[in-house]
């Protein structure tokens, strides 16, 4: 995309003008973009506290209704610095114009004072609206829904319907799909908006729309929404209560950014992060010095004590090893030779239990899968290593045959272990993700130390 | 979703059924559902090499709609079974039926012979684009578009907008925007159906239509194209040639799909797992063993490499080991602290890349933040020790500052070098996930010895 260098062309313009606290020009040169690429210019000067205060002079200078949808782009921590620097009425005109979703989500993070404030201004029907949204839970799918949304009803014709839709005049997200429901408000049928536009006048709603449709529940994980959208396709689902009546519908628009945060937690669990500063929708660089240590000290301070026990194990050996000195300078190799293994297996299962590729179900075919390639891999690179250890190293024969012959044990071992862990992990209900890649890695150096040291008695006869 | 139970019970009956070779009834059952459910119930089928002939009779007793639709949501592994169970007639009427982009990914993967039957049936001009089509490289926002999507003229009004919509009758998710061409073909304007519907039937498109609009280049990796939609929230986006001329469009649906891909990709990069047997679109189940074992067994053999260096390491400080044997059981904690701590930063700068959230400018506040949490995380873990050392172990202090002084520059430097590699490897123009973290651990442990020896020469006086 072109647009990405424009943009960075104007930043340095933008970054000049309001050194020169030239602040409405600095305004002119922004409003040549899309809402999407003025909420990315604010992002990165909000990203530096000495310019932080003029860039919210910029900010209150933009027309009402740019700002109103910068502001919904921005991240929470952005939305925060700007409500900080803005006086309460600009701040209760910004929310109250808000869509229904992005006004829940801000309103959450807000102090309750301040809520409480911009609840007194809202009307009396809407203001239970949003105290119900308030109240589900953070990454269900009541929390991505928006109550607006075209109802349309079953005795309608399409021109009917057409005027309605005219009338109501929403936004475009929310339109294209139409919600059909009976005196209970129960859901009984949905209608998407191009059916409507390439049917005839006179056919009447009942007769064209999906009476079995796919519908989400109010409590449902927003992983299990995103891979709802990844599997039907559709650009926007209804949410239903547990009664069956439609209380919101979910766009996709909203999922790019569920599919987004899923993944990187994910990822960042896998590699030993927890969140334990509470610091999960935030940047990277917006988190503390401090926070950041908390977030990764768990996992480290879990495998200290692991490494207890692979110190006890190398200890109970300590006497043999100053025998044959040389063996030591082989134990890295074959601990990391585990561990990398290990997890790649452990990667790959992890990857294919989020995306729906591996089920439980699966596990004896994987374990027969990785057992062979444990074997495959683990001869190839004893191979190599006895080439090394006797050409390179000019050790004995039977240190060589020892390291290679352990290797192959490893490997097969760390490939098992990588693969099944996983899958335990999530037959207990836990994320796998949860028992991260450290983990496996320091099980698999014990197990790489006690299998050495086996081999080490049997060839070298210690 | 309650979707997924009843699947999972209709997939029993199903599977009985077949057993029973009762077709009719075991297509019956699966008509209930919607045909991406459909299709998940014959992806489990097919997995299953015993079940394989009878599911695709099944399949050819479908609806032909419905058979289209179940195909063209299927992985290719699965559409390659169907062709290898049906005849030519049956085939030819399959991708003559899908939409423009599914139909390109099919023929991309049949054999050549196959292809030109089915390009003999096809109209000329069909067939001129096609064969361009096929000629975007793998990957490309060319590869990921169709050239089905709603043309308007300027000077129409909004009636003659919508009766034109209703004439050409499309698919509904590239109904949604409408697109304004000059006579050049150049892309001039769009505007969404949302805004035709509200708008009033005698208003020209030239009036409604918004001339400054986000394109995508037709060259441009399909990174920055689902990079392009999570920023823009856009339900389509005209993709244009190099001299602006509107050749396709992309849609939303499409781009969750690759937006799992490239995180898949990532992830399994970041294992130190490689493409080699080029298996990147099949399940884990649909790889061979020695293909996973092609996959996985580059970064291993290269580590191989790394490892002989710290095999040198140690071997240079042997001697002065064999003196001290007790240190010996303190390696793998030190190796393994250093290696996990360094991919826990690379893993957050790699992520932090791929979203965005992070830039190569902000390289120096990353060190600085890295080398802060390196320290507070290297004391905390340090004091940990030296309890342990001291009192479990029953050391001598000497021993116990020379580990713990080596833990909080071990912990420091992987903080550092495991955030700074990933951004070198950007700068160069490379995929920093490429630079996997066994990569990165297996450093850090050449590191992590070399500081150890030297804190032990330094309080030890060997």
């Amino acid at each position: 995309m072109d647009q990405e260098k424009i943009v960075e062309e104007s930043m340095e313009k933008i970054l000049e003008y309001l050194e020169q606290k030239k602040y409405f020009m600095a305004r002119d040169e922004m409003l040549k973009f899309n809402e999407a690429d003025i909420a990315e210019i604010f992002e990165e000067l909000f990203d530096n506290e000495d310019e932080l205060e003029k860039a919210v002079v910029v900010y209150r200078l933009l027309p009402k209704d740019v700002s109103v949808e910068v502001f919904s782009l921005l991240p929470v921590d952005d939305q925060l610095k700007i409500v900080e620097g803005i006086n309460p009425k600009e701040l209760n005109y910004i929310v109250q114009e808000l869509d229904f979703d992005d006004k829940i989500d801000i309103l959450e993070e807000l102090p309750a004072n301040i809520v409480n404030s911009i609840l007194e201004n809202t009307p009396k029907e809407e203001r239970h609206l949003i105290n119900a949204f308030l109240n589900y839970p953070e990454d269900s799918a009541g929390s991505l829904m928006t109550p607006e949304y075209i109802s349309l009803d079953k005795d309608m014709t399409v021109a009917e319907a057409m005027a309605h839709i005219k009338k109501e005049g929403m936004d475009a997200e929310t339109i294209y799909t139409c919600y059909v429901k009976d005196t209970g408000r129960k859901l009984i049928g949905i209608v998407s908006l191009s059916t409507l536009v390439i049917s005839d006048d006179n056919i009447k709603i009942r007769d064209l729309m999906r009476s079995e449709f796919v519908y989400l529940n109010v409590y449902d994980d927003q992983e299990e929404v995103a891979a709802a959208f990844k599997k039907y396709d559709f650009l926007a689902m209804p949410v239903v209560d547990k009664e069956g009546r439609l209380v919101g519908i979910i766009t996709v628009d909203d999922i790019l950014d569920v599919i987004e945060e899923e993944d990187t937690e994910d990822i960042e669990r896998m590699a030993g992060i927890v969140d334990m500063a509470d610091t999960w929708d935030s940047d990277y660089l917006d988190i503390s010095v401090w926070e950041h240590a908390r977030n990764r000290l768990p996992w480290l301070l879990i495998l200290m004590v692991a490494y207890i026990f692979t110190g006890m194990i190398v200890s109970s050996f300590e006497d043999k090893l100053s025998q044959v000195i040389s063996l030591v300078a082989y134990m890295p190799m074959l601990m990391g030779t585990g561990g990398n293994t290990g997890s790649q297996a452990s990667t790959l299962i992890i990857r294919g239990l989020a995306t729906g590729e591996i089920e439980l179900s699966d596990a004896a075919r994987i374990l027969w899968k990785e057992a062979r390639i444990g074997v495959a891999v683990g001869i190839i690179l004893s191979a190599f290593n006895f080439l090394r250890v006797v050409f390179i190293d000019g050790q004995d024969v039977m240190i060589a045959v020892t390291i290679c012959s352990a290797m192959i044990c490893i490997v097969i071992f760390a490939k098992i272990l990588g693969s099944m862990i996983p899958l335990i992990v999530k037959k207990i209900g836990l994320d796998p993700a949860l028992i991260a890649n450290p983990f496996i890695s320091s099980i698999s150096d014990a197990i790489a130390l006690t299998i050495y040291f086996a081999m080490a008695s049997l060839f070298l006869g210690l």
